[in-house]
């Protein structure tokens, strides 16, 4: 039986998607006053703009071959020179994944969800296959190689990502595990040359978990043509502090706009919550950053 | 009117998809003697695992408001704290797109493709608040912080790609745009705290670029349960050289396994194309990736 939320439902009837579905689509994403002028729509639009981060999940396991389908859909996300430098982890240990909740600051989703994937840059396989045929991969060791891995860790968890949302499954990505590698690294003995960049909660959302869609920017913010730059954006800003305001006031009991978020995440060392260690921590893991 | 390249139609009709449609998709994708044992199966998932890097591009332009189409998909991604740490170029102009094909070793299909969309990581929209509001964000120097707000964009790019292809249109990611970011930087007039990460070709592939799926590692050598590792590697990777190896003879002329492009690729600092100056340009451009 398959479990659906009621706005993938909505998303995901076989009809042609209408008008009404691409406006109400846009306007949940942006607020009604800041609808952009989006134009060809269809049914994986709807997909798409329905994405909601859920951290709430009901225990019910997941239809067998389920984690087979999102890493195939995963698999088929762009890599670059096809060099496939990211592996995936998938958890269900309920031991091991206490672990990695109290890694993230006890996130409790991570205990509840049915399935937790931990993405990993993975550079590791290269340089076996490579030690195999006695080569040395000099350019491994470079930043480059290293945001290869993590991109492509990314593209994949993503197409993973609107995979799981196509079949009524929520996730969050969990970027928390980075407060320690090195803990990840010890439960899932990862060699060295692989970092665990992110995790993602797989599941069915918990009834009280199936919040609203988050508004974004108003598309000016952040979409530029030719170059650079809104002389607008203090009022883009604006209009938008005003929306997340009454958003957080509907959903998180705070009444935050944007602007004072940002600040509080990145004004202070200590919501790095250990971050700010991470250069080491990865030169110390086998990625030397040169 | 709407362009489709032929396998898009397949993906693309209405109906839902059929065992058959499902077995094609993986076996397209890992070969018929390698096909993972996945489960549930929808559109979706026929389009996710459609996806092709097309290199070469009619002229055509798209149907107006497309652009803004794929960027609704894209901000409706996850976002690390909804920080949204990324923005995005599109950029038409010829002589633009001739400047950033050259950066990119000359790729023609940059000047090709009808819309060109150039994905930065973007702290300076976050510290341009924090100026106008006398705070510091001390966690923005940090690797942590590059990281997230390149992992923002590729998910955000996903989202779009996901989009564009929906839609019957190519694309192809540009890592090549990180030979020379300074280049990026100024033809685009990006500021401090912003970085090209890579580039996205757009538009319709011309005939003979509607190229074959490519086969990816078998699912056993990137996905793994509970703990990393799988012994049997070795013999996955021999498995996958042959399939790529016949993949490369029919459409690249050249007969080379997986095993020699990963050595080729990053077994010669000359093929970084100067991107093993990475590190030194991003400290120089507002990432002091502390």
């Amino acid at each position: 039986m398959l479990h659906r939320n009621h706005w993938t439902d909505d998303a995901m009837n076989d009809q042609a998607p209408t008008v009404t579905s691409k406006t109400q689509a846009l306007a949940r994403r942006y607020g009604a006053d800041a609808v952009p002028a989006a134009g060809p729509w269809n049914q994986h639009l709807d997909l798409l703009l329905s994405h909601r981060s859920v951290r709430g999940y009901r225990g019910d396991a997941l239809p067998d071959g389920t984690l087979e389908t999102l890493v195939a859909a995963a698999q088929s996300a762009a890599t670059s020179s096809n060099l496939q430098t990211w592996s995936v982890v998938a958890v269900t240990d309920p031991a091991a994944k206490a672990v990695l909740a109290k890694v993230a600051n006890n996130q409790k989703h991570i205990e509840q969800c049915p399935l937790f994937l931990v993405w990993l840059a993975d550079i590791s396989r290269n340089q076996r296959l490579a030690a195999e045929e006695n080569a040395d991969l000099v350019a491994a060791g470079y930043l480059e190689t290293f945001l290869v891995a993590a991109i492509d860790a990314a593209l994949a968890a993503q197409n993973a990502t609107v995979a799981a949302e196509s079949l009524g499954l929520s996730t969050v990505y969990i970027g928390a595990l980075r407060n320690d590698p090195l803990a990840v690294k010890e439960l899932l003995g990862l060699p060295d040359g692989t970092m665990g960049v992110f995790g993602l909660c797989v599941g069915y959302a918990a009834p009280d978990a199936a919040n609203e869609v988050k508004p974004r920017l108003p598309q000016p913010a952040v979409l530029y043509r030719g170059a650079y730059g809104n002389p607008d954006e203090p009022a883009l800003r604006a209009a938008y502090d005003t929306r997340m305001a009454a958003f957080s006031r509907r959903h998180e009991m705070t009444q935050d706009t944007w602007t004072k978020r940002v600040i509080n995440r990145l004004g202070h060392l200590a919501s790095l919550n250990g971050r700010d260690k991470l250069a080491g921590i990865l030169q110390a893991m086998g990625f030397p950053l040169r």
